[in-house]
C-alpha cells in the first residue's frame, strides 16, 4: 500500500502537516467533550467563511455527518429522497435506517449522480399523500457528486424551490465539497446554496478524523447536539477533532488542498477524451475502460478501483503528486 | 483550564508522546478502514495479552464501544441487568436505547456501584418470564466501577454463575480497565474475567480517541463489525486509532499510566480517613466534605467536580504530577 | 374460567350485547381502513363529550394507544417521566422503547401510583442540563392510577404547571378512565383534565378490540395516523372497531358499565377497613392478606390475582355480578 | 359504499356469518391474551393443514404479520429481498423500517410481481460482502402475488435453493394465501413450501380483524411473542381473534371463501382478452383501459381502482355477487 501511484481513494491519504501541528497545539489539559476552545471557535469560524449564522459540530466520520445531519429534518416515519447512488444509500452500512429509526430513503434518478427537480418529481409525485406510502421530510444531496460532478447555484436554487413546494428539509453532503468549491471558483455559499444543513468533509482532504456538521437552520443543531452524544459521537477530547478543522479553515488550507486534489484529477484526465464517463469537476475520474486496459495501467504501477464490468474509478487525494498524476494521464491517452 | 492542579477529569488529560509517536508512524497512505497494518494487528496483541483468541475493534468512544457490545448480546425486546449508577444508565444520553433500539436497563443496585449477585437477584428474580415484562439478555459490569471499585475474581465468577444460569451475555465496561489491573496486580485475564466482550478504555489513559471493543466470543465481533460502520465509527483513516491502542500496549504503556494515576489518587486519599466514601481502588477518590471545606481546596487552586450535596469527586489523570497530588492530600488532610 | 366469582382481571370480560349490536350494524361493505362513516363520526362525539375540539383514533389495544400517543411528544433521544409502577414501564412488554425509538423512561414514585409535582421534581430536577443526560418530553399519567385512584382536577392542574414549566407533554393512560369519571361524578373534561392526549380505555369496560387516542392537540393526532399504520395499527375492517366506540359513547352506556364496576369493587371494600391498602375510587381492590386467607377465599370460589407476597388484587368488570360481589366483600370482611 | 357493484377491495367485505358465530360461541370470560381455549388451540390445527409442527400467533393485519415474521429473520443491520412492488416495500406505511429497526428492503424485478431466483440474483449479487452494504437476511415473497399470480412448488424450491445459498430466511406475505390454495388446486403445504414463515391472511377472506403467521420454524415464534406483545398487538381479549381463524379453518371456510372470489375474478375476467395484464390465477383483474373505458364502467355502477394512468384493478371479495361479476364481465368484453 505505499506505491507513489495510488490513485484508490482520498481516504486512505495521510494527515496534512499542518493538521499535525495543530492538533500538537491543543495537547494540554482542556474542558473535555465540546467545552474547550478550539470546539467554541467553530461557529463563528463557520459563519465567516458562509457569511451566516452557523453552528457547527465536529463528528468523526461522513456517515456520522450525514445521519445525524437528516435526522433533524426527517421522523422516523418519513423519508429522504436522495439519488440511487448517493453514498447513504449505497455506501453506509445502512446507516440511514439506524439514525433516522427506520426511516426510508426514495431514491432518484438523474445523470452524473445529480438530482434534478424533474427527477426529484419522477419519484415524489406517485407517492399518494396517504399514511399507507412513506412521505418525503428532507432531500439530500451530494456536492460534488458521487460522480464528481457540481450543483450549480441555479439547480441548487432550483432544488430549494421543490424543498420548500414539498416541505422538506435540504441537506448537502459535503464529503468533496471543498473539490466542489475549488471547482466552481465561488464562495463556500453560493456552492452549499440554501441548504439547512452541510455535512462539511475534512478528512478526505487532509484531516485525519474530524468533519463538521455545519447547521444553517439553529435550531437543527439543538437536537443534532443531543444524537451525537447518543450516537457516541462526542468525543471527550474533542479538541482535537476542532484542531484539525480550524487548522484546515485557517489560511484557507481546505481550498488549497482541494485545489491540488482537482489539478491532478485534470491531469489524469487530459488525454482520456471520449472514455469519461463524466465531466470532471473535482478529484475523481470515472473512465471507460476494459479488463486489458485496466490490467495495463496496474502494470505499470497505478492503483485504482474497478467500476463494475467496463470501467475505472481513479481518485486524487490532496498529496497526490503531480508527476505521478501527468504519468497516469499520458498512460490513459496512450491506451 | 491550563491549572497544573486539575483533578476534574482523566478525560481532559494530554495525549502520551508514545501515542503521538505512533499516530505519526503510521501517517502514509494504507488501506482505508480497518483494511490497514496496524489495525490488523489488534487481534492478535490482545490474544497475547488476555492469553486466549479475541477479535478486537477500535471505535472513538467508551459510549460507542459500550453500545456495540452489547448490541450484539440483546435483542431489541430484551434488557440489560447493570448496576443503577452505570455510565450507560446515567451518562451516555441515552445511547443504550438507541444502539439496543429500544431495549430496557435493568437496574441493579450494590455497595461502591458494584453489582452482586444478590443484587441482580434482586433485579431480576421479580421479572415474570412472560411476555408483559422485558427480559434480561445480559449484564454488564464496570471494572473498575463508577466509584472506582475493583470486582475481584471471586465476584466475576459469581456473576457468571448467574449469568450462564440466566442465559445472559456478560459485558465489562472497562473505561478504567487499566486502572483496575494496575490497582489488581494480577494477569489482565483475571481483572477481565469470564466476559463475553470488554470495553477496552484508552482515551482516559493517554490516548487521544480510541478504545478498543475486545470480543472473547469471536462470533459477537461478527455482528459488531456491520454495527459499526452502521453507527458511522468505521473510520476511513482507521490506522490512527489502531496506532494509538498499539502504542499503548507496547510495553505496557497503559499499566504505566494506571500505575501513576492510582498512585496520584492514593497520595490525594492517603489522610482523608473516614471521609472516604468509597475504598480508594483505582484513580478516582469520593470525598465527604461541606461546601466551605469545597471552596476552601478550591481556593487553593485544585480543580474537581463536586459530588452531589456533600461530597467531591478528585480524578487523577496519568500525567498527574505528584507533587500537586500530594499537596492536595495534604490539604485534605488538613480540613 | 367459566367461574361467576372471577375477580382475576377485567380484560377478561365478555362484550357488551350492544357492542355486539353495534358491529353488526356496520356489517356490510364500507370503505376500508378509516375511511368509513363510523370512523368519520368519531371526532365530533368525543367533542362533544369533551366540549372541545378533538381528533380520535381507534386502535386495538391501550399499549397502542400509549406508545402512539406518547410517539407524538417525545423525540428519540427523550424521555418520559411515569410513575415507577406504571403500566407502560412495568406491563407492556418494552413497547415504549420500541414506539418511542429508544427513549427512556424516567421513573418517579409517589403513593397510590400516583405522580404529584413533588416526585415528579425529585426524579426530574437532578437531570443535567446536558446531552449527556436523557431529557424529558412527555409526563404520563394514568387516570384511575394502577392502584385505582383519582387525580383530582387541582391535581392535575398543578402536573399540567408542571409539565408547562419544563416544556413536557403531558399523556394520560385512561386504560381506565371510565371508572375514573364514574367514581368523580364530573364531566369526563374534568377528569381529563389539561392533557394533550388521553388513551380512552373500551375493552376493559365492554368492548372487544377499540381504544381511542383523543388528541386534544390536533397537530399531534396527524403525526399519529401515520405511526399508526407504521405499526400495523391500521385495521383494514376498522369500522368494527369505530363502532365498538360508538356504541360505548351512545347513551353513556361506557359510564353505565364502569358505574357497575364500580359498584361491585365498592361492595367487595365494603367491609375491608384497614386491609385495604389503596383507597377504591374505582373497579379495583388491593388488600392486605397472607397466603392462608388467600387459600381461604379461593375455596369459596374466588378468582383474584396475589400481588406481591401479603397481598391480593381483585377486580371487577362491567359485567360483574352483586350477588358475588357481595358474597366476595362478606367473605373479606369474615377474614 | 353500498353498491352492489363493488370491485374496489377485499378489504372492504363484510364478515362471514360463521365467523361472527364463532365469535359470540367466545363471548364469555377466559383467560385474557393468548391464554384462551381457542388460542391454545391454533397450533394443532394448522399442524393438521400443513402437516408439520407449526405455532401460530394472531394479529390483528397483514402488516403486523408480516413485519412481526419478518423480524425473527432479519437483524436491524440487515435487508430483506422482497420485489419492488411487494406490499410491505409499497403500502406498509414504512412498517418494515420500524419493525426491523431500520433494515432495509432490497428490491428486486420479476414480471407479474414474482420474484424468481434470476431477479433475485440481479438483485443480491453486485451487493459487496463487506461492512459498507446492507447485506440480506431474508427473502419475502408474496402468495398470491401484488397482482395475482401464483408461485409455483418448482418456483418456491427454486427460491428456498436461493435462500439456502445465501443463508437467507425465507418469508411468505400470504394475504391473499387462501386465494393462491384454491387456484392451484393443491394442498396448503404445496402453496407455502418451504417457507420459514407464513403471514396467512383471513380479513380479506371472511374475517374481521385476524390473521395468522404460521412460524415452521418454531424457534422464530419463540421470539415473535415477545415482538407481538411490545409492538402493541397482544390484544387482551385475543380469544375473539382465534375464534375467527378457527371458524375459517373449520370445514374449509378459507377454502370455499377463496373459490367463490376466484370464480368471480374468473367471470370479471372471461372477456377480458388481450386487456389483461397479468394471468388471473386469485381474485384481482387487472386490466388495460382508458379513462373513457373506465369512466363508462363506473356509469354503469361498477366500482375499482384506477391503477396507473391506462389500467383499472378489479378485485372480488369472497361475498362477490355472481351476477355482479358477470354483468362486469360482459362490460369489459364489450369495451
Amino acid at each position: 500500500m505505499t506505491s507513489t501511484r495510488q490513485f484508490l481513494s482520498d481516504n486512505a491519504a495521510a494527515v496534512h502537516p499542518k493538521v499535525w501541528e495543530a492538533m500538537r497545539a491543543v495537547d494540554e489539559a482542556d474542558a473535555p467533550y465540546d467545552g474547550d476552545r478550539a470546539s467554541a471557535a467553530l461557529d463563528e469560524r463557520f459563519a465567516d467563511l458562509f457569511g451566516r449564522d452557523c453552528t457547527a459540530l465536529w463528528v468523526a466520520t461522513g456517515t456520522a455527518a450525514n445521519c445525524l445531519a437528516l435526522g433533524t429534518m426527517v421522523q422516523p416515519h418519513g423519508g429522504v429522497a436522495c439519488h440511487r447512488e448517493a453514498h447513504i444509500e449505497m455506501d453506509e452500512g445502512g446507516a440511514p435506517g439506524f439514525y433516522l429509526h427506520g426511516a426510508k430513503l426514495l431514491l432518484c434518478g438523474g445523470e452524473h449522480a445529480k438530482v434534478t427537480p424533474h427527477t426529484l418529481a419522477a419519484t415524489l409525485d406517485p407517492i399518494r399523500d396517504d399514511v399507507h406510502q412513506v412521505q418525503p421530510h428532507a432531500l439530500s444531496i451530494t456536492q460534488a457528486s458521487e460522480y464528481g460532478c457540481i450543483y450549480s447555484g441555479e439547480e441548487l436554487a432550483a432544488l430549494k424551490g421543490e424543498c420548500d413546494a414539498r416541505g422538506l428539509g435540504f441537506h448537502m453532503d459535503g464529503a468533496r465539497f471543498a473539490n466542489a468549491v475549488a471547482f466552481a471558483d465561488a464562495p463556500a455559499s453560493a456552492v452549499a446554496g440554501p441548504v439547512d444543513a452541510l455535512s462539511f468533509g475534512f478528512v478526505k482532504n487532509g484531516g485525519m478524523g474530524a468533519e463538521a456538521i455545519v447547521f444553517f437552520d439553529t435550531d437543527l443543531a439543538d437536537v443534532a447536539r443531543y444524537r451525537r452524544k447518543r450516537a457516541g459521537h462526542l468525543q471527550s477530547k474533542g479538541r482535537y477533532l476542532a484542531a484539525q478543522i480550524l487548522a484546515m479553515l485557517d489560511g484557507d488550507l481546505w481550498l488549497e488542498n482541494a485545489r491540488a486534489a482537482n489539478a491532478a484529477a485534470a491531469e489524469i484526465a487530459r488525454g482520456a477524451g471520449a472514455r469519461l464517463l463524466h465531466p470532471v469537476q473535482a478529484n475523481e475520474v470515472f473512465l471507460q475502460c476494459d479488463a486489458a486496459e485496466r490490467a495495463g495501467l496496474r502494470g505499470q504501477g497505478f492503483g485504482f478501483y474497478d467500476w463494475g464490468e467496463g470501467a475505472a474509478r481513479f481518485v486524487a487525494g490532496w498529496d497526490a503528486r503531480e508527476e505521478e498524476a501527468q504519468a497516469l494521464g499520458k498512460a490513459i491517452a496512450a491506451l
